[in-house]
C-alpha cells in the first residue's frame, strides 16, 4: 500500500523553536511508514501567535514550572528515542530564517531532511539556529547550495508564504506545536498525539 | 502478582475542575490492575498554583483557541473510551467542596469511587459540583452518610490537610493536572501519558 495515491494525508505543523517538534520530526518519518501515511511539513510561526495573547516569549519561560518539567520529560522522551538532546541557550531559540528556509524548500523530502537537521543541531547539539553558519553548514551537509538557497529564503515570495502559512495555522486553531492535522480538519497537538492523529485519519476514510 | 506488596505505586495527582482528569479518572483503574500498579488519588487545587502566574482562571479560558482545542479533543476522547461527555457551564466549576470531600475519604477505594463519581456528574451530565445538593447524591448513591462525611470534609483538619496537598504539589513542580508521580519523584503531566508513569516505573524497579 506505501506509496498508494490514496493513502491519508496528515499535515506535520512546526516551528523551529518549539522544542517537542524535535521527537516529533525524528520519528515521524518512520511511524508515518509503518502505517501507510503522508506527511505534509508545515513550517509556521508560534510567535505572532503566541503575541496575539500578549506573550512576549515561550510559555514554557512564562511558567517555570512548567519549563523545567518540558525541559526533563524531553530529555526522558529524547533517551527512549535514542535521541542526542542538549539543552539551548537561550530558549526559545529564533527560527525565523530555518522557517523561510523550510517554506523555501519542496515538501518532497528536502523539506523534511532540513527539518530534521535544523532540529538536531538545536536541541541535539545545541547549536544557534538563528547563525547564518550554521544554517550554511545545514544546507551544505544536505548537498544544497547554501548561496542560492539562502537568497531565494530571504525574498519577499517566501516571506509572504511564510506568512500565509501563519495566518492559516491561527485560522485552522493552531495554538502550539508540533500540531498533526488530518484533511477532514481536526487537529491533534503534542509530540504525543501523532498516533492519535493517524488512527483518526485511518478511520475517517 | 496482583495485590502484591511491591508493585509500583503511581500518584494521580488530579483538581475537580480539570477537564482532563475526568477521563484519566475513568480509566486509570483499568489500566493499573492491567499493569499491576497501585493508584494513589491525590486530590489538589490548581487554583493557588494558577494564582502564583496571575492567573484568575482555567488556561483554557485565557487561550480561546486552546480552550476550544480541548473541549474537541476531549469529546473525541470521552467518545474513544464511551464515555458520557457533557461540558459544564459555567466552566472551571469550583472543586473546593469536592476536594474537601475527597481528601477526607481514605483512599482505600472509597476516595476514587467518589472522584470518579464527581467527575461523571461533571463531565459526563454537566452538574455543578460545587451545589451541596450534587455532592450529597453523590455520596448517598455510594451508601456513605451525607451528613456525617460533609461535616468531616468541612472541618479544619481537612481544610489543612488540602492545602498541605496542594503545596506538596508545588513543591513537586506539578503545574497542572492530571499529574503522574512515579515513587523516584518523576512526574508525567496528561491524560495521555499514564502509560509512559507506569512505564517508567516499571523500569526503575
Amino acid at each position: 500500500m506505501a506509496g498508494a495515491p490514496d493513502r491519508p494525508r496528515i499535515e506535520f505543523w512546526f516551528d523551529f523553536a518549539s522544542t517537542y517538534s524535535y521527537p516529533a520530526a525524528m520519528r515521524v518519518a518512520d511511524v508515518a511508514a509503518m502505517q501507510d501515511v503522508e506527511i505534509a511539513w508545515r513550517p509556521f510561526l508560534l510567535g505572532p501567535i503566541f503575541g496575539d495573547l500578549g506573550w512576549l516569549t515561550s510559555p514554557f519561560n512564562l511558567q517555570p514550572a512548567k519549563g523545567a518539567y518540558m525541559w526533563r520529560d524531553l530529555a526522558r522522551i529524547c533517551a527512549e528515542l535514542k535521541l542526542p538532546f542538549m539543552r539551548p541557550d537561550p530558549f526559545p531559540q529564533n527560527g525565523l530564517a530555518a522557517a523561510r528556509v523550510a517554506t523555501s524548500l519542496p515538501d518532497d523530502g528536502k523539506r523534511a531532511a532540513f527539518g530534521c537537521a535544523v532540529y538536531r543541531a538545536e536541541f541535539g547539539e545545541g547549536a544557534t539556529i538563528s547563525d547564518n553558519d550554521v544554517l550554511v553548514g545545514i544546507l551544505e551537509s544536505l548537498g544544497q547550495d547554501p548561496t542560492r538557497v539562502l537568497a531565494e529564503a530571504s525574498g519577499q515570495a517566501v516571506k509572504d508564504a511564510l506568512r500565509q502559512t501563519t495566518d492559516q495555522a491561527r485560522e485552522a486553531g493552531i495554538f502550539g506545536a508540533p500540531t498533526w492535522r488530518t484533511e477532514d480538519g481536526e487537529i491533534f497537538w503534542g509530540n504525543d498525539r501523532l498516533e492519535d492523529a493517524i488512527r483518526w485519519a485511518q478511520q475517517a476514510r
